[in-house]
């Protein structure tokens, strides 16, 4: 069941223009100047797993569908609003995003702080708004299972893990 | 406009069968053993407090649409299934409702997970499923508003504040 | 490292009265209504499973330590008379013990926040205070730590997991 | 007795080096950008009002004292080099920070990150180790409560505020 929803959930990014190459290439920037062996197929391998994880699934899944909603207008107002303007006050966004960071533990809230703010790569990309577009969930689950693989690869960095998931 | 969003709320609430009323009558409930001279009228101002924040309106009326959705059968899914069935697992739910009670400080995660799992009251009521209704985020919005106010019924009680909110 | 420091961490919580098996026997009791099969020797294994992971080995000897130079007067006021008293507006007991939480999602939020306020067992026992014993990190560090055990056999039941760990 | 604790607060803020002069002229760096009236005395302000919190009074002290206890070697192994190391797997720090940004809604959080993360001003100079000096809470604390001042800032932007606290 997990499996199929992770497959149902990689889809549903990819019809968002986000792919797991993509996040593993951000990944992969942002933590080799941590761990200067790390390779990209590890990371890609890292953002499987972290896609993997129910909670990452449900929670991801719940913020593109609102995102998704708000661009067919399905959502009433003044909700609707908050969401089509990518409303900086509105919050549950970054709340959602949270939830997938802390799975992996607090070391992954500034990851995810920057990346958010700093508009890096791929998550700047979606940023550049365009019309009738509205992803105010998807940058912040972007940034979110990116700087969750950079969490799950530090811990495990130093644990010594080969082949059996955290 | 945060004025007419409460509005809006307490509307909404109303229509998913919870007062301000009710709500402050749990909080009675749970607090009157701290604060033997806590009165009726001193609930109701708190959970009105509670609903004047920003944060409590996002976080609710994303859960309430979300709910709302859910019973129109606009939600694709696999999501459509967690929420129609309030999965256990599904955790957004409290998640949203985490998001109300921090505003208040950690005290209020306990009166929270009690309200939310004791089923109290109101909160039990809500819980009583009904055919087509779907309710998974609406309980934990109500438990999580009725443990604010309890959490700032207790930071003001103990900082003696009068007539100024926090 | 991290099995060292697990050692160690159950070391410390013996020393303060708390075994394994009595966490066991907390979380059969919390999580039997919910699973009818479950068995002791699990509940044993899913609390050694909570205490293998690094963030809650963190967590826990943090709020151990301060419990421990609370008692022995090394900590400076005003914090020191919040930490003896168990001051209920302190906050920050439980913001570690929802640290350790959050590692198995939020579906462990109400499970804690119940063990914490009903007092269950265990929890309950802690809470006696005692002449010059400091527990205001243990209570609710005992209680992350069942509670965490709760959700992860919750998760494990529904994904139908034999041998690995999540 | 919260007014107390913010003097002490304050002055233990300043033996460590920071003040809130130096914390507002970084709240004003970074909130600039969005609030082009800011000016530096209403950045003063809102680190103070901030600071009036009693959440982020008890999450601070309890950082700083952890901090100090360790820098006098009163924290036993092996928590004693996970913070004199400031190890980046520790993860205590930004769960403390985390507790102050929520109090100012999620909109903090990507504030905190980079702050934390780009080692800014202030929170960078903190990070420049000196011998014997342990400020592995510090540098967070003082993140989170410039965060929190932002946030306070841009909610009572948005509500036009004026002489009320939120």
């Amino acid at each position: 069941m997990s499996v199929f929803i992770k497959d149902y959930l990689v889809q549903k990014l990819r019809d968002r223009g986000v792919t797991v190459e993509e996040m593993a290439k951000l990944l992969l920037e942002i933590q080799l100047g941590h761990m200067p062996y790390l390779t990209y197929e590890q990371c890609v391998e890292s953002i499987e797993r972290v896609l993997d994880k129910r909670e990452v699934q449900n929670a991801a899944l719940t913020g593109l569908a609102i995102d998704s909603l708000a661009e067919q207008g399905l959502i009433e107002e003044p909700l609707l609003t908050m969401l089509t303007s990518d409303d900086g006050l509105y919050g549950v966004d970054e709340i959602l995003a949270l939830s997938i960071v802390n799975i992996y533990g607090s070391i992954g809230l500034t990851n995810f702080g920057f990346l958010d703010k700093a508009k890096l790569g791929l998550v700047g990309k979606i940023n550049e708004k365009r019309p009738g577009k509205v992803t105010t969930f998807l940058d912040d689950i972007v940034a979110a299972i990116v700087a969750s693989g950079a969490s799950r690869l530090a811990h495990r960095s130093r644990d010594g893990y080969e082949d059996s998931d955290e």
